[in-house]
């Protein structure tokens, strides 16, 4: 594999199968910018809760400021690997997973994802494909982690 | 507290402290309805891939049909949650948590959540809070588990 021990955006077009990835393998997404009207309208939807409604409110509770919802965070890391940051053939399909925001991503904040297989299981009773564990860090413009998530995710054979 | 042992909805301006609450103590929340439309609009925004955008597309997949993202269902949880479904004081603000889909959420589907306090530790640096763990199971109108998600969030003391 052409980024094995480096990050690299994959090819437009370029997927990878089960048998193509290995552990320690890296992928790096593109990037998204995230300002405070996406932020207060994630909340409105779905996590409507003062510090991710209203800046001036946000300033007196703990996050200090304005901050997006941990699931909206969650729902943009999912898009920058689903467009381009985590090309797995047949889709980012995930059954179960752990997730921690060891800082809240904040309007102006550019994104970014970097993922890295941390175990490949083929399966037993599907020999068609396998269980595929993933870790994104989720990074911010200064490199600070907004995201760890440990996601597995259920990846075809090639045929 | 009223709701030992059973489950509430708790009264609109009733909300628990870290002293209010024990292991074992249930919440059930509102519920919520969600169609095809709201399916393909979270999708296009943060999970745009064929089994969350097209009914057709997805038959021929591992869905078998349209089925919301993974993290369209946590969003909605955390709305369930926010608005009634979790009366905790300062709000619903979670560090890490575990999370787990064992079906997906489907056009039509109406979730609700049922979350349950599972561990309480006070904090020994911050003696004004602690850390509560919940686990909140969301269920579709069958009673079927769409989502089961453990989050341990920070909960203030009484003052």
């Amino acid at each position: 594999m052409s980024n094995q021990g480096t990050s690299a955006v994959a090819h437009e077009d370029e997927v990878f199968y089960l048998d193509d990835l290995h552990v320690g393998q890296r992928f790096t997404s593109g990037r998204l910018e995230v300002d405070a009207d996406q932020i207060r309208a994630f909340a409105r939807q779905f996590d409507p809760q003062p510090f991710h409604l209203d800046e001036e409110t946000a300033r007196h509770t703990l996050f200090g400021g304005l901050a997006a919802s941990g699931w909206h965070t969650a729902a943009l890391t999912m898009r920058l690997q689903v467009c381009g940051g985590l090309p797995i053939a047949g889709g980012v399909v995930g059954r179960r997973g752990e997730i921690e925001w060891p800082r809240p991503t904040r309007p102006g904040d550019e994104l970014r994802v970097e993922s890295e297989v941390v175990a490949i299981e083929p399966s037993k009773s599907h020999p068609e494909r396998g269980r595929v564990t993933i870790r994104g860090e989720t990074k911010n413009q200064r490199d600070e982690i907004v995201q760890i998530a440990t996601v597995t995710l259920v990846v075809p054979r090639r045929a």
